[in-house]
């Protein structure tokens, strides 16, 4: 019965994506769209589309298509992004940096409490209102601060010692980015971000065009 | 016939993570793996890895394994990285600096010979002798220094007009980070780095642990 439940990873990876889609049509004041249009946008089939929707109940009417707006909110709502999200970014260099300064999470609901580095120069620098503080300090501000999601954007070599001061200060989410696999206990979420392994697509279809196929 | 030669987009996907575990194995002087230890390292069958590598020939032996330096060479060589390809950055944020900045991508003979941007603040600032230069220089650096892989790290309002620029002087590839869809003409390689998607399939798996299954 469990395995029945269970929503398949390819599915779930879509998700976003539409998400993605009907945040343009709202901002571009649409408010209704057939399958068949929605398939024309994200390239993805309209059966497929509606199969994806029904794993959640199915939000379409026949003969009308999809409420944008009510669509985009159910979406969200099975994303969890109607929640507020507390993290902390360990590794204040540019890339950590470049997340604590995106306006796009703080949208979304991803609060940036605070970045930590152990680099003594950046200590005590704030990124728009973000301080960023010593490494040392870390565990205690995640357990007082009831923080819930790590971001690692560290060189490869700090990323499992970090991730170990996120398993026991009580995380519950880790984002990585940092090219190293890291081991925590299972009931953590990990997300990797692997961006050679994106790098090395691109350079394998630039020599490869024949495999290529587009995917947005 | 011409279907028959192409090499599914998911075996495509895993080839840089089978590059990435060599790699390490490398890195440990570990020089023979079976299909099996490979299997335990990636989480992927033992058979699911020979069935893709049989893909571009085969490289294992019946009771010995694989070769990892051969292996790892030999993949390098699929994916593209025994070449040295030449790029350039527009968007000279955060983001664009962490990218010039990290060596990793230089390692593997992507190398960055300029960032371009429009804030006046920026243009002539060096990031690791990379300068950067006003992006109405950018179309002409391209052409000058034959520069095929355009990577996108502006906001994304700008992400079209900076694809068009790099559609005009003869990109090959556009490794595009900014949060839109950008078209250009079919021959161009784009690949797609949403970080919103990664961050919102975190949220998703913390509210829908059933759901989750680890991946590397």
């Amino acid at each position: 019965m469990e395995k029945e439940n269970r929503v398949s990873i390819t599915v779930i990876r879509r998700l976003p994506k539409y998400y993605r889609y009907l945040n343009d049509l709202l901002n571009k004041g649409i408010n209704r769209i057939s399958s068949q249009e929605l398939s024309k946008m994200t390239g993805f089939t309209a059966s497929q589309i509606r199969q994806d929707l029904n794993n959640f109940g199915g939000f379409g009417q026949q003969g009308y298509g999809y409420n944008v707006e009510d669509l985009h909110s159910q979406l969200g709502k099975i994303l969890g992004l109607d929640k507020v999200y507390k993290s902390v970014i360990a590794g204040a260099g540019n890339l950590g940096q470049a997340i604590a300064n995106y306006r796009g999470f703080q949208d979304a609901g991803f609060e940036v409490l605070s970045l930590f580095d152990k680099n003594p120069k950046l200590i005590g620098i704030k990124i728009r209102d973000i301080e960023i503080r010593d490494v040392d300090e870390m565990e205690s501000f995640i357990k007082e601060n009831g923080i819930e999601i790590g971001i690692i954007t560290t060189p490869k070599e700090s990323a499992q010692m970090i991730a170990e001061i996120f398993e026991r200060s009580g995380i519950k989410g880790i984002w990585n980015f940092a090219p190293a696999d890291i081991k925590v206990k299972e009931d953590i979420i990990v997300e990797n971000v692997y961006l050679n392994e994106s790098l090395f697509a691109l350079s394998y279809f630039m020599n490869n065009k024949k495999d290529y196929v587009r995917r947005d």
